[in-house]
Formats: C-alpha cells, structure tokens, sequence
C-alpha cells in the first residue's frame, strides 16, 4: 500500500496544556505521530481544509460534557475537516473520493470508512462541507427552522451574526419569512459585512455601547425571535425585546467560553415567565439525519446566490493554534478554516 | 337595593408606597371606600376569602408588564377571591351565589357579573375555588402536563414546593406517571410537610445547605424536569442536574421578588446548549380556557384524596398586610388566605 501519496508519519495539534481564561499559543504544540497501518475497511485522509469552531474551547477545559470528551494532555485535538482519499481498505470508499470526518487538526487521518462521508464536489467546493454545507450551517438551519420555528412576519435577532453560523442564520431566516433581520457583531467592520455581505436589515456593533440600548433602537417594537450564539449581556437584551410568546435557539454561549468564573447568566430571566417565553438549547448532533437532504437545499442555495457566505483562512498547520485562538476571540468574518498542503 | 346586607362602604387595601426591597406593613394601608350604586349588569359580592399570592411583589414595583398593570399609589390592590352575591342587577348571577372574581383585598367588591365565575361549592368548599381548583392549581397542572410535559418514569424536581403552586405540581406530577418526586422548600418544617402531608419521595431544605449538593444526593442519576417557582441558586442546580433533553417549567422567580437589584442569572446556561434543555415561560392566562375541565378533575381527586392541600389562613383584612407578607417571606405551608367577616 505505501506510496509516494502514502506517508508513513503526519503531524498533528496536540493539546500541550490546559488554558485558564483565553488559551495562549504554546497551549498547543505541533507533533509528529506515527500512522498506523490500515486496518481492514479502513481509509487513510490526506486532510485539505480544517473547520475552527468555538465549541472547541470547552473541550479544552477537563470538564465532562454530555457531547463530546476533553481533549487530553498529549494528545490530538480532533474536529471537523475534509480531505483525499489516498489509501482505502474500505470497499465503498474509493482512492481519490473527497471526504468529510471527525479527524481534523492532523495533516493525515487514518479511520474506518463508515466514520467518513463522501462528499460531492460536482455542486460545492469540498471546504463548503465544513461551513454552509456541513454542520455550520445546518446548526443555523435547525435554530432557525426548528428550534426557534421562525415564522413569516417574525422580527429575528442573530448575535455573532457575522460569524460562520450566524451569518448563515441570519440569511436562512429571511428564507422562513422574517420580516426582519437584525444582526450583532464585534467591530465596525464586521457589522457593516452583516448590512453589505449577509443583507441583514441593521445591525448592532456590540463594542460600540450596550446592547440593549441599540437593540431597542433597530427593533423599537421588539423582537420575536432570537438566535443566541454568545449569552451573556445579549441574552438579557434579547429578554428584554422579546415579544410574549417569544422564542430563543440556545446555540451557544461565547462570551463565557473563555472566563476564568463562569459569568452570571441574565438577571432578567423573569421576563421569560412573565412573557411566556421558550428557550431551547440545541446541538447539531440531533439534527445529523437530516444532513444529506439540508445540503441539498443549502448547495442550490449557493448556487443561485441567495445565500452568502464569507471565510477567514489560515494557512498551513503552523497556523492552526493562531486561528483556534482568532475564533475565541472574535477575530475574522464568516467561517473559519485552516488549509492543508496547498 | 340598600337592604340591612347591602353595605354602602367598604374597607379596601391600598397600596400606601413602592417598597424597596421586602415590604413594610405601612407599604399597606386599609381605607374606607363609598361603593358606587350597581349599573346595570352589576353584582355586590361580600368577599369571604383572599387568595395571597407572590407575584403580587411585582404589581408593587411601578414597572410596565405584559401580565398585569403596576398596584397605583392609593388605589386598592386586587386579585383572586371568593364572596357571597348580596345584591345583582345581573340577570346570569343570583344574590346568594358564590362566585369567584378578581377583586380581593377589600371586603365588598361591585362588579359586572360577567367578571364573576358562580362555583360549585357542593363539589368543594368556596376557598379550594383560590387554590387547588382555581389559578393556583391550574398553575400547577399547566406547568406539569403541558409546560414541562411530564412523562411516565421522570424524575422530577420542584422548587417551593410546600407552596400553593408546588405541592399541587409534585402530586399532579406523581399522577402523570413521574417516577421519583424531589421537592425543595425552606426550613425543616416544610421539608417534613413535602414528605408527611404531600407525598414527595425525597426533600431538600435549601436553608440547610447548598441545593446543589443536596440535589445530586437525592438524585444521583439526575432529574428530567425541573418545575421552577424560584429561579436563582434553584435553577442553576437543576440545569446542572437536568438529563439531555432535560425540561423546565419557568412559573415563577421568588427568589428575585424582593431585590432591590436583580440577582444574576445561572452561570451554567451553557448546560442548557450541551444538553439540548428546554425552558418555557408559563402564564396561567393562557390555560382558563381549560379551567372548567381541570376543575372537575381536581375536585374528584380532593373528594376522594389523592390530591392534599394545606393552608396557611390569615383573620380579617387588618392581617392582610401581614398575610402577604408572609407570603413574600416563606412564611406558611400550602395555600395562603384571608379568610374575611368569619
């Protein structure tokens, strides 16, 4: 089975140490492993493009989690990537097949077939599985669609709305009959991608004062809908706006993803009793049966234009640490991934 | 219409000034009130019992809500009681009947006698119509057959639960099949109550010590429903406690009534994200079209008395001040009244 294409070694991102508060670079180390030889119904990935997603950061921590493990000292991260085929023992796996898996933050992966999805590269470039096409966007799919059931006339607030899932989201939204769709992003520049790139109606520059104030001026009449990707101080304000009867997706909650004390949750959840409010938290893992049809849809989707998407990129594993620790703190618009191997 | 039981003034509870923080007997203040000749359509009711309910604390605050309006200055406060019909001008409703209406805290109220239910009190006594089969208890059945939906084999967990709302909710929870049954209630008195009188499997006094410590003893494999009369120390233990899939009832937030500054919300709302919880706001509004069914349900089940009840009685509108007081405070197991003119 050795080749020219088949090394017999790959170099990986270790966890090097536990971060306390945001990770620094030397948490993460570049190591050279031994592949191991394939095993029957095995394939060997050359990894081409690596996902970068803030949920990471939990995983980080020695924390149990009803997801996904810790990641271990000493050992490789993992996460979303898509990659080549270059060896297969796998008899519905061909050499040369591009595929998505679980065994990213390496520049090689060997695992079973079955654990690897043949992605078609026909109707999207392979890297769009990782974001619009693959579990980004079908998390803001299932916020949207299913956990926060937006409906036609719905006002619809997104925060981190310029990032990979957000962005999507806000734009999915519009697609369920929002009347309108507000957007929260860190910086004047990313905020102005939310109104120029994603066709949000107005959007919030969270640096630039408190959100509740600015919420209550793009959406004076409150909102029915909020798609909370952060916590925090944009839960509370979303609380405050919320129409009775109104619904909020719990994606995700990045404003406390680095701090040493988990930080208070909203002072204000009263509101949600007296409002009549629902809160869902939700995980794409429960939505993974109906991967093959959304890609379908979201694939024509970019076909045709209507739904846009941006990427920050980092090149090589050398920089993979640096785009880890760029998602946690709201560096880069749109999805986040790191390149393999020119 | 002036006969020798049809008074011309009435004693009113007025709200004498905004508290800070837990009120003050002199928040309060009982006035004589001229009652107005009955227009057409009109009952006089001689209210015999006052329903004494926390979240009247926020009716004091001079806040906007989308429940019910702010208590003014000098006006009289109002909300649930049962009286005796002692002059009508309406033809549905007969001096003599019993009927339950909104306008307590004072000792006569006149009223259009479409504001007024006639109760059965062959089924019951008139004061069970402002607990287990009036809002209190279809509070409670809301939040355990719809809000959290509990199913056959949950375990589930109750906050404030020698209270009105939750020691109806731990039995109807027990009736829809829940598997195990932990209430929470302050004080060793109350917790005894949760075991002796209203049949919980396991009891957490939460002046005793932390409640999360106490929760993950009595419910080592977790909880799947939490209904949550308290919010605060309360809610954060049960997200922690709560399975995947996990369900909260938000019916109320005592814990927070009497601040002067909202307490912060749960740290762990992330525990929501991971395990996929769900919290839904309730209001029993939404559920009185169903409250002639679940009545004659309760009713059955208080006749033949798998349904228990207790009662904290309050004497005369000169105790209730007090009475609401002690409700804001913890004072009183099960439901607490005014019982007026003996």
């Amino acid at each position: 089975m050795t080749s020219a294409n088949v090394p017999e070694t790959t170099r990986e991102i270790h966890l090097a140490a536990r971060p306390v508060g945001v990770p620094r670079l030397d948490d993460l180390a570049i190591t050279e492993a031994k592949l191991p030889e394939l095993a029957d119904g095995q394939i060997l990935v050359r990894n081409t493009w690596m996902s970068v997603d803030p949920y990471m950061r939990g995983r980080m921590d020695d924390v149990p989690s009803p997801v996904l493990p810790p990641f271990a000292i000493g050992e490789p991260l993992d996460g979303s990537a898509v990659g080549e085929v270059v060896a297969s023992r796998s008899a519905a796996i061909a050499v040369g097949a591009t595929v998505s898996h679980f065994l990213g933050w390496r520049e090689h992966a060997v695992l079973d077939g079955s654990a690897a999805e043949v992605v078609d590269t026909a109707i999207a470039r392979a890297r769009a599985y990782l974001g619009p096409l693959g579990p980004t966007g079908l998390t803001a799919y299932a916020a949207v669609t299913d956990v926060a059931a937006v409906r036609p006339g719905d006002v619809v607030f997104v925060s981190s709305a310029a990032g990979a899932v957000g962005s999507v989201a806000g734009q999915l939204a519009r697609k369920a009959g929002a009347a309108r769709v507000i957007g929260s992003a860190g910086g004047p520049e990313k905020a102005a991608a939310l109104l120029d790139v994603f066709g949000f109606d107005a959007a919030i520059d969270h640096r630039a004062g408190p959100v509740g104030e600015q919420l209550a001026r793009v959406a004076p009449d409150g909102i029915d809908v909020y798609v909370d990707n952060v916590g925090g101080e944009h839960l509370a304000a979303a609380l405050d706006a919320l129409h009775v009867g109104g619904r909020v997706a719990l994606v995700g909650a990045i404003s406390g993803y680095n701090a040493v004390q988990p930080p208070p949750g909203p002072s204000n959840l009263l509101q949600a009793v007296l409002k009549q409010i629902t809160l869902r938290g939700m995980q794409v893992g429960a939505y993974l049966p109906q991967m093959g049809r959304y890609t379908a849809r979201a694939a024509g989707w970019l076909a045709d234009g209507s739904l846009r998407t941006r990427e920050t990129v980092y090149e090589g594993l050398e920089q993979a640490p640096e785009a880890l620790l760029g998602v946690l703190t709201g560096a880069g618009v749109g999805k986040v991934l790191v390149r393999l191997g020119g």
